[in-house]
């Protein structure tokens, strides 16, 4: 088993970013012809998922988590700690840090339409690492 | 590594296919003992999870995600596109294109009332394809 | 590829359970350095996540659920089966019952505030079987 490492600089707030190159670049780098990337972002307010990578779904996703896991200051999250951040425990909790995609034909298994992100849900910028783990 | 594939005819909006019998058949064909079976399935409007798969469920999970992600005309995403599935995208990104169940004594790790299900949310019917890579 | 099992008692409605030190035992007992963790919940009302397991997050997260998928006699489920937990099997297939988690240098990979938990939905108090798959 391999191990890589995905660093991302985020703008917090939900900031979804592409991580699908870095994905192709690993399986470049490792000569993956059949094989599975375990991916892991460490924390507990981000999140790794799929999605049609373009500016309307981004938007459009952004406001859906708005409205399904609003921020709110009366969470009891914020109450006990002096934080800001409840909600994006939570959509993190939802959505999950780990995700993982297959690789066949020396390509990862994805529609053309599709593409691997990391969802920033905390209040702030932060730098991200997320743990790669590669099987074949 | 072994990859299997599951091909599925959907009716889209919704559809639920129940793929527990297709998992069985990788189990038996590739007489796997021990294991897990890794399943993505390709596009980004389907999604695979669990659930108690009866007919009282299909109508309530059907129902949760009408409200939980309505349809709406409105989603910068059917705009930018002349499409109308931003919902179907939203909701595959929350519950996500990937699945794993392991096989332990030559048997899915499920519960009695557990089967694995692809739901396909987009708004026609589609041929769907999961990738199964099998890890013994 | 080896197997654990986890058992874990729950008293249901939401209990979140903090799994973490039982991965941590099958770290050490397995000596595992470099490899990945594959957990999977038996059943159809019970899921697995990461959160920051503190007093607060636990509140908001059961009230979380409490608000996007609400207990509600009307659910077919609840009708058909005469049943009352209509509600813990939607939550079940949103949240999912798989999870994994990797594990570097001896370590498992997660970050300072996050802890690997089984949320169990049902209606009941219930005994928990989580199968983990250590592939290294």
């Amino acid at each position: 088993m391999k191990t890589d490492y995905i660093k991302v600089k985020t703008k917090g707030n939900c900031d979804i970013i592409n991580i699908t190159f870095e994905l192709e670049r690993i399986v470049e780098k490792e000569r993956l012809e059949e094989g599975i990337i375990f991916l892991s972002v460490i924390g507990s307010t981000a999140a790794l998922t799929t999605m049609e990578y373009e500016p309307g779904l981004e938007k459009d996703l952004k406001q859906a988590f708005d409205e399904l896991l609003p921020y709110r200051k009366s969470y009891a999250h914020n109450f006990t700690w002096s934080d800001d951040n409840g909600h994006s425990h939570l959509r993190s909790s939802l959505l999950k840090t780990s995700f993982f995609v297959s690789v066949s034909r020396g390509q990862l298994d994805l529609g053309t339409w599709q593409q691997v992100v990391l969802i920033d849900f905390d209040t702030r910028a932060r730098d991200r690492k997320i743990v790669a783990k590669i099987i074949d």
